[in-house]
């Protein structure tokens, strides 16, 4: 209940980004799928750190190991168990903050919760948590071979990308280390970073994921609206703030003659205010959300904080992080996209009898 | 899994708008609680049509019945079951429209995913299903008596509230119809939703909800995080395109060393951009949240559409519906964090042994 | 969680056999479905109180009212919302055992884990809740209409039927009061039921299933073996000891080489010991088990109990109770049986991509 | 959902017996439990292949590598991922099987339902799966340190234990290999399988599990009544034919004034035909309950079967088998056993407020 995700297609994961490793099972994907490994790894690779100078330094090779549920190439229908080894696990960077509240981490909460507390690099709080999702995503997206999803860096701190989505060329995301298509605004974004970085500060920035050739009829209309588990897979991912679709906030200022989207005699429609969903129900057209990102909460500079004493103390800034955690997130959205949209694909096999 | 929300406190609903009834089962509810009905059926008249001059004038007294699971006033632990009628079933306004799909609503999908649809006014679709979160809701207030949940509308199209949560009087929601504790921006909003109905449109807008005295330690660290859940059940809610807690959106503009909440010696924190959740997990602080609504679909004006053969028609603008959703949909969201907060609470119970 | 059952197709239960009504949601039946109203009630009435001498002679007329889910005679995919109405619900009659703790009855445990006690005719614990499994599962046998599934009454306290059940005629279950395809067996039982009755006494039996034409390949390997879900679903009836299917405990002192039932070249099986299941999954064959059922608790005999103070006291045999519970049961264990079934159906739906 | 088990407590599997690893992931073990690693490996090694010369002669390890979710030797609340690398993976023993259906295995079901079969030595379907349970159950032992549980061989083919369990020193159990407290018993039915296994041939018995100091209050009342989540687990174990508890199918033939349990003053039963468990709910007596295993379905002896064209083939009797399934399969059911009742123990911590 607790760290599985998913309903037909469920994803139980475990880990600590200082443990022997980290991994989980899929249970529930069909059988008869062939797997691509490569594929599996590229998108690992994509999040790994120590990928490119604006993202952590630190080294993994977030190399996946399958255990079970895949035979002579394919799946088999039962549970793909995997592990990543943590082979970079310096836990003494940690130890002098055994018993110090970070700010704007969870040590505090975790604490408090559980009385007990894995302080070695955020533990299981730590967004190593991630790679699992992407092994899990990509195995997703080889299910959903017809749907194509790309989600992309849209804006760091004030720097947005001032064009729609489909202006863009999803094509060049991967062109540029901050993962923006639009090249001019990427250039702006990895300065931007660079800056802050020096500063021994952090910055935040969004995502906007557009999920295409997606088959009408995917969600369910009440409590599992389509959208709700998007947004709930997306605050999933640590550091998220905020989540909107087609309108989203801008659409709370509009008003019905204009927000309302005009079918054509096809069922498309002429504008995707909607933004591919109606009623917790795809509808065919693209479906494109949005997500905030705080500033990463660990930055280098040293912060009054207080240790599980309740003692004022300071806590210093050092070790290898992110400034920006936007670039390294891209592939974690692509990959919680293609879980929700796998199970939905899943599930919606079982609701009419032919 | 369809029509179910909550892992511990699980609700089950059903039913249409113009069937005979609508209700659900509220599972896993503790015992020994005591029920105050007026306050449930106080919450259910907030969110009743006719209430007010600016919403529906549809007639609905929404009565609610409770079948089991309440004996000589306590909760005995035992699933308590619960009915609306719907005595307002005009179904015959409806019927000129049994094969036309109404733009932005959930008309399409629905037929294209089930092949069959109960047409007569949205059937599973109408957000008259959020009278049965309202029942679950009120009652999971009163499990968690000590909790205080106010939401209120922040913004009706581009007015909002200027002020910050902490500087209003949440006393003063009920004060007025459109339920915003700012008098002066409720009489600007009163005054758009009146002119915008005139106009035969309608308008989208804002809630924002405030949690408070929530106990340190509700939610879990990685699928369950209180702010996914959170934003997966107001994501839940009919026409609701984006949700942010904390510093939401604006926070992806700003950098660690202004975000991060430094800690008093108490483990509360000087400033809240976490809004009262770190790492998936309550700390203690106010949580608050904010919800976007977009315009209603239904508008009083004739509008080009299609019918389930694919051909053009035009769909006239009649019946009786809201013209900003945002003032009837104040209790389905806090009706929904509680039951969040309930579940959480609930299943917090069973994560350390003493 | 407490008071579904189901995976896919899920049903959530409520109801005292002394509330308002008893009643429940099916949730995950597909849509299109043509219902047939009369062919549920027809499974009530097999169940219900007063059809016959050797049954309790209270008189409920159990009929279910619909009220969502179903438009124009067809499931439409939505949550079927249906109640049944107690009307005989002379809880006077209870009044004096309001502390009572009566043997082999669930007051003693109720009140112990919950620290509340609905006191009237066993509250939520009494078999009336089995009219709510009987209105599921006649849906369910209308979802799988290629399937036929027959229980029978096996044996009555030392009277068994002497024929293995493919000499049985199933058409003759219903041809007598005591639901067994054996005239000559039945006419001993019903003797039977009647002598015990007139000693105010009860007396336990068993049920045999046979579900027929079941298509290869329902059921999960591991932790949703079709047998074991099936074994549940039999153990959650009121009163029932044990479940054995297939060769059952007399397979337990069997050797392999009798044991193993060889192929035919068409997957066919020459004899059937693995009750048409193996490693979890049906393979076509007959599925066959049996439940036994405890004598009923409530003997028209003065027994010595204790009240919740832990005092002796007298506990008086009187009411209108069953002398033997498994005439009424077999309409149950079948709708369990159609129960479990559907819910495999439409699970094996998502288990292979073509 | 398919290959996970348990609610609060839920384990979710994978692995193949002739894959790399088998393993697991346990969610929902509450935080601050000291796990006792040497108790973990103990209940392994009962189990293991190779441990006498009454079960199969495969030697395996079995060692189990926690991965995460304990922390300087406690629990932490966080997931419990573990694998157990399979070391003896004589595929080859199994080339010639291909594409053949063994009499009474699950090639056949799982080539029809999947249209993929891992043909390794059974693959998923192997009772290899059970070492992951024996894992988790032996953690779950640990979570409820008060409670003891004791499973042994009650039965091999037609040798009988001829006492109630009452008279049996449960301390005994381990000091033979077919695990069975009753010496002359035991003496007996290791012959029987010696002289069994020298015929090329398998055999069937029965265990029985005894649990004693469970607290009143655990179970729940209508789906998860604690037999039937006991006789699920149990049905769940390969090769398992039935369950009963209590007075069992012996209890279909009494009388109800022979059949209850009068209580005594302190809420303590005179006898205890119920089997510690009444309306689905603990009641602080003996929980004892008895499991039927039919023989293993693997002989050493020449079959006739078919391959998967359909074709007439014969199936060589080779390799290394357990000649009775059932000495080895007690730490199994004392496993499962302990996971059903954590699971419980922590669901009865949501059910009243205190």
């Amino acid at each position: 209940m607790f760290n599985s995700f998913g309903n037909i297609l469920r994803v139980s994961t475990f880990g600590e980004s200082h443990g022997v490793a980290i991994g989980g099972v899929i249970d529930g994907f069909p059988a008869g799928v062939t797997i691509d490994f490569d594929a599996v790894q590229k998108e690992l690779d994509r999040r790994k750190p120590g990928q490119s100078k604006i993202v952590t330094q630190r080294k993994e090779p977030d190399t996946v190991e399958f255990l079970s549920g895949i035979f002579d190439g394919k799946s088999t229908g039962m549970p793909i168990g995997f592990v990543i080894k943590n082979t970079n696990q310096k836990s003494k960077d940690y130890n002098h903050n055994t018993n110090v509240y970070r700010p704007s981490h969870a040590d505090y909460t975790y604490d408090k919760k559980y009385g007990i507390r894995d302080y070695r690099g955020g533990g299981r709080t730590s967004a190593r948590e991630t790679a699992n999702w992407v092994v899990a995503g990509a195995l997703a997206k080889q299910l959903l071979a017809h749907i194509s999803i790309n989600a992309f860096t849209s804006s760091v701190g004030d720097i947005f990308i001032d064009k729609p989505y489909q202006d863009l060329d999803f094509s060049k995301t991967e062109s540029n280390i901050v993962r923006c298509p639009d090249e001019k605004s990427a250039e702006q974004m990895i300065d931007k970073i660079k800056e802050i970085r020096k500063a021994g500060d952090t910055i935040g920035g969004t995502i906007t994921c557009v999920a295409q050739n997606v088959p009408v009829g995917l969600g369910e209309p009440i409590f599992h609206k389509l959208h709700a588990e998007l947004g709930k897979a997306m605050l999933s991912i640590n550091a998220v703030k905020g989540f909107e679709f087609g309108s989203g906030f801008c659409g709370a200022k509009m008003q019905g003659s204009e927000h309302n989207d005009i079918f054509n005699p096809d069922g498309t429609t002429q504008s995707n205010l909607s933004g591919g969903i109606q009623g917790g129900i795809s509808n065919g057209m693209d479906i494109y959300f949005r997500v905030a990102f705080k500033p990463v909460a660990t930055i280098m500079q040293n912060q009054q904080t207080i240790n599980s004493e309740g003692e004022a103390t300071e806590i210093q800034g050092k070790g290898r992080h992110d400034p920006c955690v936007v670039p390294r997130a891209v592939p974690v959205v692509e990959a919680l996209t293609a879980l929700v949209l796998a199970d939905f694909y899943l599930m919606d096999k079982t609701r009419k009898v032919l």
